[in-house]
C-alpha cells in the first residue's frame, strides 16, 4: 500500500460487477474541487454539506451517465475529509469511466483500507475501531457480526483504554518514587501496587482467555465428527445441512477427504468436518483419512463422537474414547435408534456418561443435538465478559503486555528497584498502545489496511 | 413479476457480494415513514428532501449497522415516488438483515425492473427510455454504452415522437375527409398525401435500417476469418488478440471448431470467429468445420479472406473469392508477406481487387488492418443518422408500421376510400405508441422489465 499522502484518492466503492447502480467515493481536500470538474447540475463548490444533486458526469461533452452526487464538506465524511460519492448507473463500463475520469483530473486511486485508514488517521476512528470496520464487512452470522459491530463502535477500545489509565496510574505511582530515587523514599506503597498490578493481570487475563471464543465465532466453531466407519457420519453430515453434500453408500470407507461444511446455529456458525471412518485398515488412502481424523479433533473446538447402537458395546465406546484427546470437549452420540430395540439402549443410559440418541437416517433428535451443540459451545467458551478479542494482533499485544505485567509481579515480590520495574511497565503501555494506535508505526499500519477491500 | 401496485418495495440496488458499501433502495407514498421505524439519527420525516443523514439501523434495540440515509421527498426521485437510499457497509450478512427489517416494517420486496417500471408509470421516463435502462447498465464499449445512453436520454423517443406526430396530422386529414363522406368531397389531396406518406416511409425505412448497426453495436461486430488451410487464420487471430487462445501448428486442419474472441477497435466491439480452412477434404469431423466456415461467412456483419501470398496466384485467390456470399463485405488479406520476395505481390498490387498486405506471425501491418476492419464497419453500417434502433421488440414494432405504410400507399395508387386508410393508419399509430409506451398492456410491461435485473 502507499503512504498515507494527503492527496485527494478514489475508487469504486460497491461490489465488483453488475448492479442497479454503484457508488464511487473520493475524499480528500481536493474532492469537491475534483467531483465539480466532471459534475454537471450544481456547482459542487456552492451547496451545502451532506446534500444530494443530479446532474451528468461528463468528458468533455460526452455524458458518460446520468448520476446522483452526495457532497460531504467541512471534513464531515467517514474519512474526517471532504468527500463526494457519485452514484452512477451499475454497469462496470460506466464504473470504469468515471473513475478514469476522476483519476485523468487529479484523483488518485485509493489503496486497500485507504479510506478507513484516513479515518483513522484523521481520528474519526481509533486503531482497533478501524479495525472492525474489515471484520463488520466480513461477519456472516448473528454473533460474528455482533461482534464486529460493538468492536466497530468502541466497546473494546473502551476497555483497553480503561485499563491503560490505571497501567498509567501504576507507572506515574513508580515513577514519582524515581524521581525521589536518591533519597530512597517509597511513595508507592508496594502492597499497594502488588495488589493493583494483580487487578490489572487478571483484567488483562479475562481479555486473553476470551480470544479463543472470539476466533471461533468470527471463523466458525470447528465440530469434527468421528467415528467407526459405517456408524453414519455422513449421513449425519447431511441431515444436519439437509442436503446431500457427503458421498453416502453403504460400502465401509466411502468418506475418504475430510469435508467442511457451514451450519449456523442461533447465530453461531458451526464447520462441521466429516472424517473417514476410525479403524485400522490396510488401504492406503484411507489410512491417510484417519490420521486425518485424529488430527481434526485436535483442530476442533469439540468433537462429535457418533457410533452405531445396534454395533458397539459400552465397552468399546469407552475404549473408542479413550484414544481421543481427552482435553477436547466431546458430545457421545449414539446414531441409528430406529432399528435399536429399546434394550439395546439401557446400558448407555445407566451409565454416567451423558450419551445422547438419535436416528440421523430418520432426522430424529437432530434438533436436541443442535441444541446441545449451542450449548456446549456456549459453555466451554463463554466468558461472563462481553468485550471480546477476536484479532489476532490485539490478541499478541495484550499476551506481550501480560507478560510485562507478571515481571513487574515478579519484580515487586523481589524488591527489585523502581527504574527496572518502570521500564517494564512502560512497555507494557506500549504493547496497550498499539492496540488503539495510540502507537504507530508506518509498517503497522500497512500491514493492517492492506487486508481492506479497495474503496473502504 | 407481480402487478404494479403502489406498495412501498425495496431491493438490494448494488451488486451481489461483498464490498466497502452496499446501498438498498426504498420507493413508495410509505418509503420514508418504514425507513424512519429502522433509522436512528434524524427524524426522516421532518428533514428536507435530497439530504443525507448517519445513524443505526436498529432490530428493536440491536445496531443492525452504522448508515448513511438519502432521503428524497415530494416524489423528486427516479421513480417519481418519495424515495429513501440506505448506504451500509457492504456486508452481505447486513444486506440481508436491513432488507429483512424493511420487508418487516411493512415494505415489500421489487421485483425485477421496478424500479424503473415505476419511473414509467410515474411518467418520468418513456417506454423505449426505460427500455434503454437495463441497455446502459450492460453496455461493455464505448459505442454500445453510448447509444444507449442516447436512448436512455430520450433521442430515439423524440424521433418516433416526431414520426407519430406527423403520422398523425396525415390521419387527421384523412379522418375530415371521413366526416365529410357522404359530401364527397376531397379535403386532403391525394398527391399531398401520397408525398407525406412517401416521406414516413423513408424516415421509417432508415430507422428500420439502422437496426443491423444497432444490433452489432449492441451484441458486437461478427467478423469471420474464412481462408484455405495453413493461410495463417489461427496466428492472426492470435496476434489481434495478443495471446494465443486458438491452438497453432503447422498441421493442416488443426482449427475444427469454430473459436469466438472478443476485441474492441476504438469503442466498437467485434467478435472475431476463427474457422477451419477451406478446402475439399475426407476427414469427416474437418467436413463438418468447412461447412461451418461458409455458415459463419453468412452470419458475419464482415469477413476477412485470408491466404498465403507465397502460396496462391492471383486467379486462385480470385476463384476462391468466387465462392463466397457475395453481398458480404470481404476484407482481402494476402499474408506471410515476411516470407515473400517482392516480386511476388506485385500481380495483386496491379489488380483492381483492394488487397491488403500483412505478416500476422511477425505482427506486421496489423494495426492498419485493425483501421480498416473498422473503417469497413462505419461505412457498412452507419447511416447519417445518428438514431439507431437497437432493440428487437422496437425492430417489431417499427417494420409493422411500416408494411401498414406500404398499404395505405398501395391504397392511396388505387383510390380506395378513406375508412380503409384511416384503419392502417390507426393501427400504424398503435405500433408507434407501443414503442414510446403510450400504448401498453401489462402483459408487455411485464415482458420488458422481466429481464431487468432486481433492484433496478
Amino acid at each position: 500500500m502507499s503512504k498515507y499522502t494527503p492527496d485527494t484518492i478514489c475508487a469504486i466503492a460497491t461490489p465488483p460487477g453488475i448492479g442497479a447502480i454503484a457508488v464511487i467515493r473520493v475524499s480528500g481536500s481536493e474532492a469537491i474541487a475534483i467531483a465539480n470538474k466532471v459534475f454537471f447540475g450544481a456547482d459542487l463548490t456552492k451547496i451545502d454539506s451532506h446534500t444530494i444533486h443530479f446532474g451528468t458526469i461528463r468528458k468533455n461533452s460526452q455524458v458518460i451517465d446520468e448520476v446522483l452526487v452526495s457532497v460531504f464538506k467541512d471534513k464531515q465524511s467517514f474519512t474526517g475529509e471532504d468527500a463526494v460519492e457519485i452514484s452512477t448507473h451499475g454497469s462496470p463500463y460506466i464504473q470504469q469511466q468515471v473513475l478514469q475520469l476522476l483519476l485523468a483530473n487529479g484523483a488518485k486511486a485509493a489503496g486497500p483500507g485507504e479510506f478507513t485508514m484516513r479515518a483513522f488517521l484523521n481520528g474519526k476512528l481509533d486503531l482497533s475501531q478501524a479495525e472492525a470496520v474489515a471484520d463488520v464487512i466480513a461477519a456472516n452470522s448473528t454473533a460474528s457480526h455482533e461482534l464486529a459491530m460493538s468492536q466497530m463502535r468502541g466497546g473494546f477500545s473502551s476497555e483497553i483504554q480503561k485499563l491503560r489509565e490505571q497501567l498509567i496510574h501504576f507507572a506515574s505511582l513508580i515513577e514519582l518514587e524515581l524521581d525521589f530515587g536518591e533519597e530512597d523514599v517509597e511513595f508507592a506503597d508496594r502492597d499497594d501496587l502488588k495488589e493493583l498490578v494483580v487487578k490489572l493481570n487478571k483484567a488483562l487475563m479475562e481479555l486473553i482467555n476470551s480470544f479463543d471464543y472470539g476466533n471461533v465465532i468470527k471463523n466458525g466453531v470447528p465440530v469434527a465428527i468421528v467415528g467407526r466407519p459405517n456408524a453414519g457420519k455422513s449421513t449425519l453430515l447431511n441431515a444436519l445441512l439437509n442436503e446431500d453434500r457427503a458421498i453416502v453408500s453403504d460400502i465401509a470407507g466411502t468418506t475418504r477427504d475430510t469435508i467442511e461444511e457451514v451450519l449456523t446455529i442461533k447465530g453461531i456458525q458451526f464447520r462441521f468436518i466429516d472424517t473417514a471412518g476410525l479403524r485400522e485398515t490396510d488401504d492406503e488412502i484411507e489410512k491417510i483419512g484417519v490420521g486425518k481424523a485424529l488430527a481434526e479433533i485436535n483442530k476442533s473446538a469439540i468433537f462429535i463422537y457418533l457410533f452405531d447402537i445396534n454395533e458397539l458395546t459400552l465397552k468399546e465406546v469407552k475404549a473408542d474414547l479413550a484414544q481421543f484427546n481427552q482435553k477436547k470437549p466431546c458430545l457421545l452420540v449414539a446414531n441409528k435408534v430406529d432399528l435399536a430395540d429399546d434394550s439395546v439402549g439401557i446400558p448407555f443410559r445407566d451409565d454416567p456418561l451423558d450419551c445422547h440418541f438419535i436416528s440421523a437416517k430418520e432426522k430424529e433428535s437432530l434438533s436436541d443435538l443442535k441444541d446441545l451443540l449451542y450449548e456446549s459451545v456456549m459453555e466451554q467458551l463463554v466468558d461472563e465478559n462481553d468485550v471480546v478479542v477476536t484479532n489476532v494482533r490485539h490478541y499478541d499485544a495484550l499476551s506481550q503486555a501480560n507478560e510485562l505485567l507478571l515481571k513487574v509481579i515478579e519484580g515487586l515480590n523481589n524488591n527489585i528497584t523502581g527504574d527496572f520495574l518502570a521500564m517494564d511497565i512502560r512497555q507494557a503501555l506500549h504493547q496497550l498502545g498499539l492496540i488503539t494506535g495510540d502507537i504507530t508505526t508506518d509498517d503497522l499500519l500497512d500491514n493492517i489496511f492492506s487486508k481492506f477491500c479497495i474503496g473502504k
